[in-house]
């Protein structure tokens, strides 16, 4: 319970609301270089790191793989694409090392938000902040590159 | 309502609650060429198109600014930082044609969403739903930026 307090997603729920979410939580372990999200699979189980560190990468070309982070706090999470339609994961993700995780199954995270609306709409607005971090990250890297296009017009 | 009804935020809210949302949206006009959201600003309000055209643009150097995208259709909206902190505008936007607008003020829409949980849950999951689609298609872009370098390596 308190390791899914510390996930980003979760802050702002209350006890009994975090009970409740750790009722549908698994402990899974997981190896060494061993792949457990899919670039464009099903997204049907969200990710909590509890011990270890995960990789998230994506696949730019055959044999050629760009890393987007590296997660090793207890509490860090991946599979969000989980919790949105069309419910497919936009990540490769890998252990970097021997890992312990909590899974969370999308249907009974569903479920829990359908009973309980509170819940719902604190977990997305949760989601939602994050995801409009990342968007204004990653357009900044988009900059860096127009920049240095732009710069390269004007000599 | 209508309108409103046709904006991907609202998408699966019930004819009473577009009611109550439509009760505190108000109509404004905005001339061609006028600014309305400035990156880097607080973010108040939450924009409807109901007539005419916005462009979305991020400054990368003074003087150059790089388009993100025009909205032309009714019911697209912008200034969703106004829905999660730390409430600041990541784009400027201006009309590209003189244009209405509906405009949602922050601290009502939040009142709403905390009297109505099942609407605050719908609209952030619409939101993280879009969130996530536009953070997939900048990271796109980033990756075929990232493809030409890898491919110059190769040479």
């Amino acid at each position: 319970m308190t390791l899914l307090s510390s996930c980003y997603l979760f802050k702002g729920l209350s006890d009994s609301q975090l009970l409740r979410l750790s009722e549908i939580a698994k402990e899974i372990q997981i190896k060494k270089d061993q792949f457990f999200m899919k670039e464009g699979g099903q997204a049907e189980e969200l990710f909590v790191l509890k011990e270890g560190a995960l990789e998230l990468l994506t696949k730019v070309e055959d044999g050629f793989e760009l890393p987007i982070a590296i997660f090793r706090n207890p509490g860090d999470c991946t599979g969000t694409s989980s919790l949105v339609e069309p419910y497919i994961y936009s990540l490769n993700s890998r252990c970097v090392e021997d890992s312990k995780m909590l899974i969370i199954n999308k249907a009974a995270l569903n479920k829990l938000m359908q009973e309980d609306h509170n819940l719902g709409c604190i977990i997305m607005k949760n989601l939602a902040q994050q995801l409009l971090n990342r968007l204004k990250e990653t357009r900044q890297e988009l900059k860096v590159h127009f920049k240095t296009i732009f710069k390269s017009t004007q000599l």
